[in-house]
């Protein structure tokens, strides 16, 4: 444990002697612990058993630009719960915020996870630039993006190119701005081999809708949501 | 216009004489206005021109049990964007909150209708018991019903009985509260004909999350993602 740890379980939860808590290190699995110790500057807890299996998302990165702070926490949040194995920031053209927290958007990621009892907590990058991350973007994995000017296309990931890739396949997710992508920014995603463009829909979504919306979809097309016990995150 | 909306135009906003604002009803579509006259106490708009059709979403109603403030406004706000036409809040056995602002969540639903673009509003219905909605049922209506119970079952809206309701059938969602259902009410729901229990995945989802979730695979499979023209709402 480290000190906030041990404050808040025996100073904010006052847990006494004996008392049960649940353990999770994002590799291990879920472990039930008990106070075998407690002081004035902390304690101590004694593993007992493990009370859950280690249980991965699939290799789904989320990509979102940044927004005001609170929807920007609350993607991080969503992402961690809806299963993305990867949360990066990313800087776009008309990106308003240039500056994260990644300290305390990687706690929430924490948080979410113990909120809903997960055992996995995606790492949340540092702030990036779009442009950069294309260039160097990895060989295998695919990039489903959501565009607004899509309105009328047919729904997202049921064209042949995207859902050939299968499950199992390395995947992300980008969703824009909240003042969409720039015409350039637009050109080079449409150009790119491994992006899919797709419409969330004709109602225009903010962006934190947005991002749970796209990763209802992927989790559900492509994802474990049908496979609940595949773990393909290496 | 009422008060608050010439106090928000004239003194929030500061429009001037001239100035272009997008007026919408619900009903008419959205419409091109400009300020015609202004004065210490509000002011006048001239309608110039229709600029969108109206847009109704599909007849899909949002049943939700209230959770605390910040996210049931936000349930509220979701459920306007991703176009239910109707949001319930209902008290189930585990609901924590006994009481709704309908009048703020009502508000909630116009700003995020504005926010997003729309020209259609859903009615936020008061408070009603689960269990007296049940059993005053409309015939026709379907319901999607998120069991967090039915991790391994297959992907949502699958299986025949769902998808055969087809396009233009009433549906609704029903999202549990935190707690979960009681054991009562999900054997009550399982029993009902016109039901459909549903997973979300293999994540445990907040109830926020859940909503749009469900909205989204609803949407995408008997809604209005892949026919953007159609306007079932009567």
């Amino acid at each position: 444990m480290d000190r906030d740890q041990a404050n808040y379980l025996f100073n904010v939860m006052r847990l006494d002697q004996g008392a049960s808590v649940t353990l999770f290190n994002g590799r291990d699995g879920a472990w039930r612990a008990e106070v075998a110790e407690r002081g004035k500057r902390g304690g101590a807890l004694q593993v007992a058993e493990q009370t859950a299996p280690q249980r991965n998302p699939p290799d789904l990165w989320l990509l979102f630009a940044p927004i005001k702070k609170a929807r920007t926490d609350f993607i991080v949040e969503k992402a961690a719960e809806m299963g993305a194995s990867r949360i990066l920031p990313v800087q776009t053209e008309f990106t308003n915020s240039e500056r994260i927290r990644q300290d305390r958007l990687q706690a929430h990621a924490i948080e979410a996870a113990e909120q809903c009892g997960g055992t996995f907590v995606p790492e949340v990058a540092d702030l990036a630039r779009l442009d950069r991350l294309l260039s160097d973007w990895p060989e295998e994995r695919q990039l489903m993006f959501c565009d607004e000017a899509l309105f009328d296309r047919p729904s997202p990931l049921t064209n042949g190119d995207a859902t050939s890739s299968g499950t199992g396949t390395p995947w992300a997710i980008l969703i824009g701005p909240e003042g969409g992508f720039s015409d350039a920014e637009r050109s080079r995603l449409h150009a790119l081999p491994f992006a899919h463009p797709v419409s969330l829909g004709p109602r225009i979504l903010r962006a934190d809708t947005a991002a749970v919306a796209a990763m209802t979809l992927w989790q559900d097309r492509l994802g474990d949501w049908t496979a609940p016990n595949s773990d393909p995150v290496r």
